[in-house]
């Protein structure tokens, strides 16, 4: 496995890989690599001759009071998971080549980013948006590889590359849970032992809410309710938001039919989680 | 010539084309062609195997009270011409097929758009970034032409192209000129016999700088005042902007050194007509 930090040495891997008529994989991630990572990896690896996995704590997706400077970063760790995982190179650039000096262009999607995390995190989906470009470009992947966890990005960058018309396949694999339910992710690290049982709360929550619309509640506002209410229970739990959305549209709706998106961020301590699930009515 | 207007027809014979191994120019315009134009697809000729050009008046670029409704179109003029100066494709999206209901995604380029057009047409250079990116990656070209008529959406697409790591070279060429000096340009085609005549004062002022310049005045705001009254003695002519800013990174200046870039922006009647020079103290 390579690993390459450079701009211009990535462009040239991808370049020889294409002449081979190699397919290309991408997996963007920011290190601190768990099993959620890894399944996108092995996902890569299963239709893709050639897996990127890309290792940057991207600076223009975190707000100026966010965990930017104490985001987990373990790159040794990461290369021997990443290794493991089948991944060929590991695309590892530094923020001063990524954004220099005088750099000035970003990609803006409008509407769907303006609910959910884009509520809570402004100009949060503008870097997520403008590195993954970034990203594609130098990359130029057939496939790119997405968590199902980060369930509002995903919409968010599917909009992008429709809208954009770029060159690029998203595949979106689901969500992948401890054992306890607890959905991967880097932040979990940052949970003290007491923090990481209060942690459950988001998929129990998530739980009871299917388990109430299979019993054939579908009232959205209802489900909500009762999703905050069990969310309340938990002491360590401070709720960022509640919400349930049309899916994938994300619009606002009265009854659960098709399908619909809850989704909830919930600081627990000061850690910031996310969960979601897709409720069907 | 092929004429082709569907966006995945586009996208096929470009990934034929690159099967082939052959290298792509695309030379993008809202059609009405002129001299200007044809210059860039010959240039693209020379040294692309492919020549593309796009013919698409782009409604993200207009303003709400600009010409966007009766910006001249002509698609068999433009494409008698343009086989004449070697294209061999003609893309002519429909606007729906570009921006179909939900579009949501667009490039914002900070920074040097925010003086001399970027000023006087807010949203424009977000408009030009935008559809210049999906052309780009609908025709993937290996070289794209643009005219230095347009001196600062060249900066700006370089910079886009720099900071986003675009797979693409600009190719930049010279402004080309009526014999009397007047700027190619589609909007000429709005100017009455009288106002033609007087349009001739932007190129003219553009000239009595370069002169003052040679003849040693170096002081650039004494240079503008002197190509401001100019431009008033034409009484047709009602001034939009005229700047003088180093380049190319289009900062103030006190004194014209290494190069400066004169620009004007100038209402001769209804119709808003641009130049621009080089100035070299």
């Amino acid at each position: 496995m390579k690993i390459i930090s450079d701009i211009q040495e990535m462009q040239l891997f991808v370049r020889q890989a294409k002449e081979k008529g190699m397919s290309i994989g991408l997996v963007p991630t920011m290190g601190s690599l768990h099993e959620g990572h890894l399944t996108l990896m092995r996902q890569a690896k299963k239709s893709c001759d050639v897996v990127v996995t890309s290792i940057f704590v991207n600076p223009t997706q975190f707000g100026p009071t966010e965990d930017f400077a104490k985001y987990p970063r373990d790159l040794s760790g990461d290369s021997e998971q990443a290794a493991k995982a089948g991944v060929d190179v590991i695309f590892h650039p530094q923020p001063e080549e990524m954004y220099p000096a005088g750099y000035s262009s970003f990609i803006e999607i409008n509407g769907i980013t303006q609910k959910l995390c884009g509520l809570s995190r402004p100009g949060h989906f503008r870097g997520v948006a403008t590195v993954v470009t970034k990203l594609f470009n130098i990359v130029q992947p057939d496939k790119a590889f997405f968590g199902q966890k980060d369930a509002q990005q995903v919409l968010v960058l599917k909009r992008m590359v429709t809208d954009l018309n770029m060159n690029v396949t998203l595949e979106v694999v689901p969500i992948v849970r401890e054992k306890d339910g607890l959905a991967m992710s880097s932040r979990n690290a940052f949970l003290s032992p007491e923090e990481r049982k209060a942690a459950l709360v988001l998929s129990q929550s998530l739980q009871l809410a299917q388990k109430l619309v299979n019993q054939g509640q579908v009232d959205a506002q209802n489900i909500k309710e009762q999703v905050i209410l069990k969310i309340k229970q938990e002491k360590l739990a401070q709720i960022d938001y509640v919400e349930v959305y049309s899916y994938p549209q994300l619009e606002n709706l009265d009854v659960i039919g098709d399908k619909a998106l809850l989704a909830l961020a919930v600081r627990i301590g000061n850690t910031r989680l996310i969960d979601n699930t897709i409720l069907e009515g």
